[in-house]
């Protein structure tokens, strides 16, 4: 295996399952690091880690694959996950703590675009741009002499509550407040540095809220925190955004309201159990669907690339990480 | 008729074709106004006018239908046209003013309901939600295992150029700023309270843009202003955002630059010849098309009433009209 020995002197990097557009660090980053490409092998999973992976000490998750107890126990010699996602509800991280492995993420990396994304949808749901898409591209527009499409809402004086006020959830604030929006949010704790008004209880934010922007990430804390009271809460012309993780809301019972018109209307990025999304919503024109994708730009899937292979390296020359998990 | 005699003592305001939601109008404000309704009537018009209107003053506008000559002539008494509309392309101006008749708009009240579709339009177009959309309500995403949709654009760093800085194109500058845009613009004349970069040459500015926001209006100045060399300086990854009027770009070249991938993609709202929308715009997913509804939310539609109520009352009670549209 000539390429193996070519690159026997390169520090090694296991890959479980390739990350999005994996291709490009192997033709970007293939002279500074080896990479063990475990789905390459015939071998089942354990077999070829307990066979080629006892000694690894770096591995590049996908951003979705879990790293759990069950792999990790495979691989005595791990000392850093590097994962290009921003959420890490994919990663045990106690186990990781437990076991002394380093966890790093993509930082704030891609706040901009999932604001961006979280906007978009509000003004999608409240403007019905999807809808009117859709109207126009079948030839309804034509075929009509009047405008069956309802009016829509508009953005200024429209009461926001973001749930979440780290990176994503500031850059929300501050894009949505342009568009005249006043902003409340709840968060762990109050910040005092930001002057919006804080919740500590999500139910009165709903009720206070003409729209909720889900911008946290997902743990046993904040598990089904959008339960049915805030639901009704939030009212028969509230809108929810989510562009955290799906398990933050109960999508069974957000479902139930959107059928039956307790809330408004819905923009959804993420879901509890992806990529299958409630089919009941596929004919609703108040909810726009998007596929996990808040991220998914080429400026920012460069920038995560630069920053997982920037901790890489930081690792192999023993430099502190640049995007070290804080709470791990 | 108890009906005319009842209402015999208010002033009369002509209506030619109702304006949207005329009924609204008419429950709110039947007993300001006597409404003369030549839709309902079996005549021809111009018999209609020449019998029942040579003594109105005053006529509401529908926002769309024509108001020229053909139709002044036979109002001698009018001295005010109020159109619910924004845009007063669909009226002759110098004709009004030739004839001595003022002409009220909706001035910019819906100027932020415009700028946020702007804006939504130009983040669908850069980010896919409408093709999202779709792609999850066809049941695409469960059924594969890639991303079959390409990547996005990020909205920060992008250059946006906007085309007429009035009250619309103000409140798209200050809305892309908060998301990390730079702005530049186009108008008839350099606005010096802004510090924005100006270009005099629509060419130039469409050179140096990521994407162009027109948010001007149609005159005989900005008729096919976006000609097929600018939006071949705008370029192939160049968007282009019009929520202004269809004729200000020439739309048969506009098409064949979308459907030869001469630039990145559209975003379109208004068309040269509504509600007819050229057909090869229908497959493009990097198109997104919405039938003129820039100013369709309910709260706008009401302030828009109020205004052009507001207009009618000061011209029966010989006070200043509210938003006389100043260059008539």
């Amino acid at each position: 295996m000539a390429h193996g020995i070519i690159h026997s002197h390169l520090p090694q990097v296991l890959v479980v399952h390739p990350p999005e557009s994996f291709s490009v660090y192997q033709s970007q980053y293939s002279h500074k690091f080896h990479f063990l490409k475990a789905w390459e092998s015939p071998l089942p999973l354990d077999q070829f880690l307990s066979t080629h992976a006892r000694n690894v000490q770096a591995m590049l998750s996908s951003g979705i694959s879990p790293i759990k107890a069950d792999l990790l126990c495979h691989l005595p010699s791990l000392r850093l996950v590097v994962t290009p996602s921003t959420g890490l509800n994919h990663i045990d991280l106690s186990e990781c703590r437990r076991r002394g492995v380093a966890v790093a993420n993509a930082g704030s990396v891609a706040s901009c675009d999932v604001a961006d994304l979280a906007v978009g949808l509000l003004i999608d749901v409240l403007r019905k741009i999807s809808v009117a898409d859709r109207y126009v591209k079948q030839g309804l527009w034509a075929s009509k002499t009047s405008y069956p499409i309802p009016l829509g809402s508009k953005l200024k004086g429209k009461r926001i509550g973001i749930i979440g006020l780290g990176s994503i959830g500031q850059e929300v604030a501050t894009r949505l407040e342009a568009f005249g929006c006043s902003i409340s949010y709840n968060s762990r704790k109050q910040k005092p540095s930001f002057s919006y008004p804080f919740y500590s209880s999500v139910f009165e934010l709903a009720t206070n809220s003409d729209a909720l922007v889900i911008c946290c990430g997902l743990s046993d804390q904040t598990h089904h925190l959008i339960n049915k009271d805030v639901l009704l809460a939030l009212g028969k012309e509230g809108v929810i955004i989510n562009v955290g993780r799906g398990a933050i809301i109960d999508e069974k019972e957000m479902v139930q309201c959107l059928v039956q018109g307790d809330i408004g209307g819905a923009g959804l990025d993420v879901f509890e159990n992806e990529p299958n999304v409630p089919k009941e919503l596929f004919a609703l024109d108040n909810v726009v669907l998007t596929p996990h994708r808040a991220a998914f730009t080429h400026e920012t899937r460069a920038s995560m690339r630069e920053l997982a292979v920037g901790n890489l390296e930081a690792f192999f020359l023993n430099k502190p990480l640049l995007s070290q998990v804080m709470d791990n």
